[in-house]
């Protein structure tokens, strides 16, 4: 691709483009470990829908492979730069366009940050319920590119279940509507779903109508609740799922996890215990369900418990993932089991922990039956692809009790190998004619995701 | 297509094969208004993974059109035969594979009536959401083709919301599994989403993993609100489901709805009411909850109300269809609008009758925002299509409104038409490049869906 060129798509576009290698860099890469193989040429901070639409365009026309970037917090390696290649960023489309509070969906662009579309509903008295521990930082699109869960999904459904419509550009520009403003449409197929956890692969998503809820009344309870075995932790998740007092957020941080949150940041999280489940009631019944889940954990061997009135318990497990890597435990993970397999769970991985001589911390979104196991590694590449293998006998161990490689961070680059170890064939098969019939010259986010 | 070719079909399948026209006959048509332009030549009683397969891939080879069939009452005209084509009928493969309560799933064929699975869950102290009216003589395929809708919706969702996993046999024969067991799974594209609700058009569902919840404790109400103003009836639910009080079920019948389901059914429906709502309400405070949310239709001037413990209500709304058919409403819809604009949709729809001077009926899972308009019609070709017409007013008034075609019965045959009327053309080409890429060949339910 020569300047002529690159001279050529900034002409054509309102949006800036940056083309400065130092201007470009912190486009090049996400939050995750995949390291781009080589810097892109250029980046498109994108105004408007019409903007992505003529840099797809061109990138079709050039035959340039596009990577497509929110806020860069993905974990998977999806939004890395090309060699070569261009990138569109989101981040500047940041509008939120209307917010509807009697039929409870807001309008917005794609690079609005997740929280900030929270707090906008708010006003109204709504809430949006996806709420990634990134919310503060990471976008609405990119939310939505990778089905983003989060601490809420266990009373609230991930990502896709807060969708109504999107706006999406094509690989070649062309701009097309899915879904709309009804709760229910069953009009030909659901492309709303299908390109909801996409990552970038089918299309640029650049507006989405979301749904809101209700702030439920009353004052929330956080609640707490130790476990001297990690095990019957496992087993009091899976009662509490089942039980008729149904939790906002279910968290669970095992021993390490806790030692390491509470010297990063302490906030009063008991050590010395092997697991700690957390979370969240809400609604006029706050109180009285948080002691009912108590119950439930006592009744399953808790030795500890407690019920607040503050957010602290859960804001500390929001700092994890910093925490663990101010302290070395740097290779993670984002596995699935069914929740009944998750006591089982928890003992494997620390079985794979002892054989590899590794330290191991886990946090669970434990009412979904997703596990972030973060491995110890120092900073070299060999010990990086010694955590690696610990990595990949967790996953193993997961898709033994018929669980997934990844519940809510995505494939990526970083997971793609491990595609062929749960789907089979056929299916992967399918999911790349489906790729193909919609970006023929392969050039959107192309050999990641699926 | 010979008979040298039909018997080599009938060889190769374990399955039996009816070629005998009489014995075809019943399953060349659904319960919808569309009729078939020919007779099928072949009927498949499937009776396995492989019968399918076997199946498709010998009409890929043969270039013979298939319809898929579970129960045939659907009312899009999705299942009905082509001339000179191949049906394959799920209904023999109707076993319940497993129920796991612990991960409260069951592993399902796809012939398997709604409510005998509904059954079976029951018998561990778990439900089905999915309830389609005709959850008695549908299948759990044919609902999850449909991503069908029901009177539970409002508090559960739509049959997508219940599927965890498909086992799925594409055009040419291949087999695919897509999905899991665990809550959140992001490995890869949604395809589970993508092929419920796809008519029969992508493949044939044979398997599916199904999400079931415990059974509220206590015993559930049922209530009733009377309106004077259709259109107060359309602002109560607004409210009404914006509210803290959560109806499980949430039905407006229109006064010549409720008249005619009366004279057919007596159950004690008051008439003379311009609509009705009735609903039901679960769980510990299901008698609160009634009583708040009759509380919220006296504040938008409901004129009646009672809240009972039998199910009399809810089972009167049931018998709405054959009562209606009995009394020469014949022709109806499925159109969809936001909640908020459900009264002026109501309006419209009295407006609209008055116009064509012809009766209208409307019965509608109001909180979800989905109506059945029935028109009346003489039996006569001429009289269809002059009740079509009114049709196309009605769902040209939802679309006016933000709404939709099909909210859940889907598109079919019955209305294809009206996919450009909703759809952008880029999103329409989408999906047929979509279907082209999985069946290349065109032979699965062609023309229709999308
Ligand atoms: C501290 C921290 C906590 C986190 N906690 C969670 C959590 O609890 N749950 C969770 O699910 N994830 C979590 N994540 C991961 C990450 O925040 C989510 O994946 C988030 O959804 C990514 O949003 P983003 O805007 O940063 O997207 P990016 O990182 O920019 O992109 C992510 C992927 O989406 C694609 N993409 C982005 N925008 C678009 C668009 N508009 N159209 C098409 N494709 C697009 C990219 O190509 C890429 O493949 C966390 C990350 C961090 C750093
Ligand atoms: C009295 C009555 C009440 C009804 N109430 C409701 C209601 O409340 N909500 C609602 O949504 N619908 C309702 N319906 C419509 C209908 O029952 C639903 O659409 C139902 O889901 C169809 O199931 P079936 O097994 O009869 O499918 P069929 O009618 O046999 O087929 C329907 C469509 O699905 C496809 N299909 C069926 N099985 C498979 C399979 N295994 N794999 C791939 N494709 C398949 C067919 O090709 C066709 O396109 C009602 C119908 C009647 C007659």
């Amino acid at each position: 691709m020569g300047s002529t060129a690159l001279d050529d798509l900034s002409e054509r576009l309102g949006a800036a483009v940056l083309t400065d290698p130092e201007a470009i860099a912190p486009y090049a890469r996400d939050t995750s470990r995949a390291a781009p193989e080589g810097e892109p040429i250029a980046v498109v901070l994108a105004a408007s829908t019409e903007d992505v639409s003529a840099a797809l365009a061109w990138a079709s026309a050039q035959g340039v492979r596009v990577s497509v970037r929110g806020a860069g917090t993905g974990l998977a390696g999806g939004a890395v730069g090309y060699p070569g290649g261009l990138v569109i960023s989101l981040a500047g489309m940041n509008q939120i366009i209307t917010i509807d509070p009697a039929n409870r969906l807001a309008e917005v662009e794609a690079g609005v940050i997740t929280a900030d579309l929270d707090r906008a509903a708010q006003e109204h008295g709504l809430f949006f319920p996806p709420d990634p521990a990134s919310a503060r930082i990471s976008t609405v699109g990119g939310n939505i590119a990778t089905n983003a869960g989060g601490l809420r999904c266990v009373a609230h459904g991930v990502t896709t279940d807060s969708v109504a419509g999107l706006e999406i550009v094509l690989a070649d520009g062309r701009i097309m509507r899915t879904g709309g403003r009804t709760i229910k449409d069953v009009t030909g197929l659901d492309l709303t779903s299908l390109f909801t956890g996409s990552e970038g692969t089918l299309g640029v998503i650049t507006r989405a109508t979301v749904r809101l809820k209700p702030v439920p009344e009353g004052a929330p309870r956080t609640f707490r609740a130790s476990f001297a075995k990690i095990e019957d932790a496992g087993a009091a998740v899976a009662a509490i799922v089942s039980g008729p007092a149904k939790p906002e957020v279910l968290e669970l941080l095992d021993a390490l996890s806790v030692e390491i949150i509470e010297s990063f940041h302490p906030s009063g999280l008991p050590v010395g215990d092997a697991a700690i489940l957390v979370g969240q009631t809400v609604g006029p019944r706050a109180e009285a369900d948080a002691a009912a889940i108590l119950e439930v954990c006592a009744a399953h061997g808790s030795v500890a418990s407690e019920i607040s009135e503050t957010d602290t318990l859960l804001e500390a497990r929001r700092l994890s993932n910093p925490a663990l890597n101010a302290r070395g435990l740097r290779v993670s993970c984002d596995v699935g089991v069914p929740i009944a397999a998750l006591a089982e769970m928890f003992l494997g991985v620390e079985a794979v922990a002892r054989d590899h001589g590794r330290r191991v911390s886990t946090v669970a979104h434990a009412g979904d039956g997703n596990l972030h196991c973060t491995v110890e590694a120092g900073e070299s590449a060999d010990e990086y692809a010694a955590a690696e293998t610990v990595i990949d006998d967790i996953t193993r161990l997961a898709l033994s009790l018929h669980g997934t490689v990844t519940g809510e961070h995505g494939i990526g680059s970083v997971k793609r190998h491990e595609l062929a170890w749960q789907l089979d064939q056929t299916a992967i098969d399918v999911q790349r004619a489906i790729k193909h019939a919609l970006d023929p010259s392969g050039i959107l986010t192309p050999d990641r995701g699926i």
